[in-house]
C-alpha cells in the first residue's frame, strides 16, 4: 500500500452548495447557469438538492465549463436526478436532506425564493455556513433586516465572495 | 383482543408544534408560556424541539394546565431535554431534526427570531403546514413581504388561530 | 410561574421501544399484543414505527391497558398511522426513521424477523440500547453467534427484562 | 446554454457502496483495500461512511487506482473525513446517515461484522439494494439462515458481483 496519493482536506477541491428553487424565473436560472460555470471554471464542485430549477441550471453551467457535480436528493430514486448530476445521492429523507445540503459546502449561494430555500439559508445561519444572496430572501426581525446573509450583485460577485469565505473556512 | 378502544385519527388529540429560539427575550418567553398554557387548556399537545428557551417556556406552560409535552431534540441523549418535556425523542439528527418538528404538528406557532426558527418556517411552508407568526420573521422577496404566514395579535390569537387551522386539515 | 410541577427525567414515564416488520405471523402479532398489554400495566410509554403488523398489535395491546402510544413514522401522512397510535410522529424521513425508533427508547423489544427490524436492531447495538430479542434474528459472524441481544423466552420475560435494563440506565 | 453535454443516468459512473466497521481486522482492511482497487479499475465510484477502518482502507485502494470517493459522513465536520476521501458530505445525522450510505450505491459490498455495518445491511435489504457480502454477518430466523445476501469469496469475486447488480439495475 505505498505510493498512494492521499487527499488530506487541504487539497480536496472545494464544494459549494447553490439553493434555489425547482421553479425560478427565468431571470434566475441565467444567473443560476452562470454561478455553475464560474464555479467550475475555478475548480469548485457544484453541490445542490439534485432536481429542476436552479438546481439543474447551476449543474448545467458546472458540466459546461468541465465542473463536478453532487446532488444530494430528497428521494429514493437516482433516476430523479437532473441531467447534469455527476454523483446523485438518493437520500430518502424529503426535505430533511435540505439541512445535509445547507452543510455539505463551503459556502452557500442563495437563488431566488422559495421556501425550501428559505430552510437552507435558516439552516446554514444555524450551522455556521456563511450564505452569499443573490436575489433571494431578506428577513426582518423586530423591524430590522437580518444583514447576516451577504449580498451579491450578480453571479460573478456571489461565485468570488462564496470562494472566498471556503477558502477562509480551510485555512 | 375484543373490546378495544381504537384511537383513531379523528379523535386524537391534536398536536401543534411551537417553535423558538432557544435563548429568547423575556417578552417571547413569557409569550411561550402563555401559549402553552392556552393549549393545554383547549386539549392540544404541544410538540417542540425540547431544549431551552422558547421550547422550555412553552412546555412550562402546558404542564403547569395539566398538558401533555413532546421534545424531538437534536441530540442522542434524553438527558437534555428540558424539565416539561413528557416525550423526550432524541432524535440524534442535529438540526435535520427541525424539518420533523415543522411536519409533526397540524399547525405551527412561531415565536421570536432565531435562525433555527427560520430553518422550521421554511420547512412547514414548503410542506403545506399552516405557520402562526407571533413576533417572528417577516420574509421580504423581490421587495414584497410573503404573507403567507398568519400574524397573531397575542398568544390566545396565535392559539386560536393555530387550533381553527389544525381542525380545519383534519376535518 | 410559580408552583409549577416540573417532569425531570427521574420521573417521566419510561419508553419502550417494540420492533418489528409491518407483516407478521399470528404468533408473532400475538405476541407484540401481550408485550403492550404488559407493558402499559407497568406503566411504560411504547414507541414504535407506527404502522401496521407488529407496530399495530404492541399498541393495541398497550391501549387495552390504558397505556400511550407513540409511532415515529416513515412517510409525512399523520393518517397512516394504525389506529392505536395516541401521538403520531411524522418523520418523512423513510427508512431512516429506524435511527430514531432505535434510539428514544430505554430500551428496545425485538419480535420478528423483517429486515427493517435487522437495521433497527443494528442501530441499536451501535448505540448502546440494550436489546432483547423475541423470536427474531440471530446474527453469526466469523462461524460465532453474537449474544449480545438478550433473549427472552416469552412477552411477559421480553418486558420485564426491557424494563429493568431502561430503569438501570436512568437510575 | 447550446452544445452542453448532459449526463443522463445511463452515462454516469455506477457508485458502489461499500460499509463495514471502523475498527477491522487486518484481513478485512486487506480485502477492503482490494475491494477499493478493483472498483476504481473498473471506473466505479466508491462511497462509504467516510471515516476509518474498512471505510478508510477502501478509498486507499480507490484513489491508488486513480478513482473517485465519497464518504457520506455522520458528523458536522468534513476535517473528519479520512484522508483518501475527495467529497466529503458531513450529514450531521449520527448513525442514520447509514440509511442514505445503504440507498446511495447500485449495490453494496459488506465487509466485515461491527453493529453499524448490521443497520446498513437491513436498510439495503429493506430498500431491495442487492447486498454483496464479504466475511460478513450472517442472518438466521426461525433457526433458518437468510440467504438474500449474495455471498463472495473474495474481493475481485465482490467486486464483479457488486457491479453486475448495479449495471444490471439501471439496464
Amino acid at each position: 500500500m505505498d505510493g498512494i496519493i492521499a487527499a488530506p482536506m487541504s487539497q480536496r477541491p472545494i464544494i459549494i452548495a447553490v439553493i434555489g428553487g425547482s421553479n425560478a424565473a427565468h431571470k434566475d436560472l441565467d444567473a443560476a447557469y452562470q454561478v455553475g460555470l464560474e464555479l467550475a471554471k475555478r475548480g469548485a464542485i457544484v453541490l445542490c438538492g439534485g432536481m429542476t430549477g436552479v438546481m439543474e441550471a447551476v449543474c448545467k453551467g458546472a458540466k459546461e465549463a468541465g465542473g463536478t457535480t453532487v446532488g444530494i436528493m430528497p428521494g429514493n430514486n437516482v433516476e430523479d436526478a437532473n441531467d447534469y448530476i455527476d454523483i446523485a445521492i438518493p437520500t430518502g429523507l424529503g426535505f430533511a436532506r435540505n439541512a445535509i445540503v445547507a452543510r455539505a459546502g463551503g459556502a452557500i449561494i442563495a437563488i431566488d425564493g422559495a421556501y425550501g430555500t428559505l430552510s437552507e439559508i435558516g439552516h446554514g445561519l444555524s450551522d455556521g455556513t456563511p450564505v452569499v444572496g443573490l436575489n433571494t430572501w431578506q428577513f426582518i426581525i423586530d423591524g430590522k433586516e437580518d444583514t447576516t446573509i451577504e449580498r451579491a450583485d450578480n453571479p460573478l460577485d456571489a461565485v468570488e465572495k462564496a470562494l472566498a469565505y471556503a477558502e477562509g473556512r480551510r485555512a
